[in-house]
């Protein structure tokens, strides 16, 4: 039984307000499904919990968008990416909803589809937290995988893997059409990201984390320091002053609790370290916004439904609900 | 392999007695069932083990009791309560039984039937207690639930999830056929009460456990600080010079390794966490009683045999088995 | 993905060169297929992943030794060890070829086979270094099971469970075709010796372990401390100076994770601890040969790519492989 939290929030005028938004986007990787996602959560009962348990007023559009308007009619491969049109269109416009969610005080919540849609997502809350607050906002990436990739180092091409290295300017594009619709003040920094729960990192990979120092938890570091004080360290990392974006990829989850998920590592968190990171960063008072990405429920059909309330269950702890 | 544990109780005269209390009792809640968990825990060996391997001398009547001779004819509800007469004559007699034990020097071990037993468990040992040690015992409630709920603030009407407050004395009756016959000398300090375990939790029980500032650890603490620290602060709450009586509920434990039981909650103790909490209980020498209540064999079936064995293993450690 | 290790090893001349010998053996115990892990393991890719991942220069002679040129016409119970003469030949062989790739300063993987393996792979390590570093060696014994029963204090009379005992001497044998080949330089010393993931103890062993001072860390020790910590007081305990050879029984992972092996046990370490106990000791640097044993794909085969794959893993981290 949830309660209604009582941490009040230090970056949002009220507690209360929340706008969502629902991205039915699969175009960041090669797997139909992930798009099904927002509407497996909603059905779920998820914005019912956080009107009803948690005293939320959710804005929502009562939409999955899927943005079919706005799709390329031709999208080649570019620069070793796969649909950079698409996958730049539809971030875009995401960018701008969650935009003007932030802009107005709202804690905006994104539920994906998949991990690129980020792009969108971080820029939004980025460019509202620097005119709305004057503060860069910090990015916890809760993840198997870093997805800073550039296209040049990326193997598959899938865009879901660049995300953060377009966030970060680590990648940069010039056409407007690929990404070059990224502006400096909807950027982050390099040292107010950090990562938790990777386990499967490609060379390129490694060779970026460690050139630009960026702090990263692997569940290496999960196993030595215990969850509880590797957030302690997360959170002392970026520090009491600064607004929280948390990008939350079921996929860093084990997959013995989310086995549907486009790309599942084993060795992941257990459901109960999810739901303590998000829960944690919640008691910070600092968290503007989540995206809750990857989830698939079209694959491992018998996993879905664990998958989808593994899902529902961080949102509900990211949004404050606590055990006691 | 075990073998005769080591360790010497500061409460008891011998550590080698031990009364055997076996309770068929379903009553407290409404799934059949939970009343053939003392057979099936027999059944399994589990005196045999108590007897060989830890060297206990065992008394017990060579029956589960299901005190079919005492239930009341008519048991309408009242104030809420489902069965409030048999459930309330049940743990009377139960009361008498344990009483009877612990007076007696032994220590107790009663295996459930529903929780709602420990009405008469805990109440057996708290007026022995104060009668041959001069002392108010403390009680660790091992359980997902915090089974304190009043029958106003109780959603269902189920005993079972009322216990600790007709222990506490949160919740008072004066018809003696309906828990009036629970005097002062039978009752337990709040303030000596410890919670392990807890992650589902009612709202009106989160108000009770802050109110009367209960000590609480909800899996959150233990993903905090880890089970071992848990302990450590538990038993510190406590303090080294208190008789503890242990009421373990087997749903404490996570679905995966004990699905057979009324109400499951993911989430919950690993089996290693749940042996460890009993293993640590074991070794402060304090440990006058034990209930092992909750298993159902007859809910998931294929998760049954698994479920006999986790309480087996509980029950074992708690009386001093280890690995080493 | 991984990527080549970065630890320099204290003694080894290059960190490049492994001598591998696979062992299809099973004689140590009674169920047939454990001689199949070699095998699997390769088939995995093991080889192809020390290569190309981990960048080791492999010395392999192609083939699976079973020894059966080597094996006694007859073999009859001997002190209550069961095919005595049979594991005695084959360690015996064994022995010398670890010694001969420890010799010249590879470093030495063994894939078993059955513990009893263990024999052949300490006695030839522990030679190799005397010669080549002047140095006694410190054994690492990761196992749900101590192996460390004599012949008259085992139960089953199976050697897999008597390894330790010859190899400390606290089991001798003057009959050169029982053991009686196993000269003091070819032994260890039981202050160097440090169990971890016990929790399956003999009588007669718990009786030896405390009598001899052993250094044991079993499952409730991993519990209370988190296996962080357990590593930092293991490997504080052999010291910084002392070249390891890491005997890892894939039974100590538990059964949810590699079912198939021969006798399984509950409450074990998970997936991320055993990979963690292996990264652990490869950071040290001082890691100078790894046995792999006791992985049986005959047994619970919808389980046996996982228990494989476990086994790839663990061997992988051990050489060096690390997530971030
Ligand atoms: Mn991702
Ligand atoms: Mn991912
Ligand atoms: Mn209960
Ligand atoms: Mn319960
Ligand atoms: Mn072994
Ligand atoms: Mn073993």
């Amino acid at each position: 039984m949830t309660s209604a939290p009582t941490v009040q929030p230090k970056f949002l005028p009220s507690r209360h307000d929340l706008g969502l938004v629902a991205v039915g986007f699969s175009g960041g990787q090669t797997k139909a499904g992930v798009d099904a996602a927002p509407m497996a959560l909603i059905e779920a009962g998820l914005i019912q919990q956080l009107e009803e348990d948690l005293d939320f007023s959710v804005t929502y559009d009562g939409q999955v968008h899927s943005y079919t308007d706005i799709m390329p009619k031709e999208d080649p491969d570019y620069r070793n990416m796969k649909k950079p049109r698409a996958v730049s269109a539809v971030t875009r416009a995401l960018s701008q909803q969650v935009y003007e969610h932030a802009k107005s005080g709202k804690f905006v919540l994104t539920l994906g589809g998949d991990h690129s849609i980020a792009i969108g997502t971080v820029s939004g809350t980025a460019k509202a937290a620097r005119e709305r607050l004057g503060k860069e906002i910090a990015v916890i990436w809760v993840d198997a995988h870093a997805d800073i990739n550039t296209p040049e180092t990326s193997g598959s091409g899938n865009i879901h893997g660049m995300p953060v290295a377009f966030l970060t300017g680590l990648a940069t594009e010039k056409d407007e059409d690929i990404f070059g619709w990224i502006q400096d003040d909807q950027r982050i920094n390099v040292k107010k990201l950090v990562y938790i729960g990777l386990r499967d990192i490609d060379r390129g990979e490694k060779k970026i984390l460690k050139e630009h120092g960026i702090k990263a938890f692997s569940m290496h570091d999960i196993d030595k320091h215990g969850i509880g004080r590797v957030m302690d360290m997360a959170l002392g990392w970026i520090g009491s002053d600064t607004p929280i974006h948390l990008s939350f990829d079921v996929d860093a989850i084990d997959p013995m609790w989310a086995p549907s998920t486009g790309t599942p590592v084993r060795g992941g968190l257990t459901l109960r370290e999810g739901d303590f990171i998000a829960e944690c960063v919640a008691e910070t008072g600092s968290l503007i916004a989540l995206d809750l990405v990857e989830v698939n429920p079209s694959l491992d059909i018998k996993g879905a439904s664990d998958t989808v309330r593994a899902g529902c269950s961080i949102v509900r702890c990211a949004l404050g609900d606590t055990l006691l």
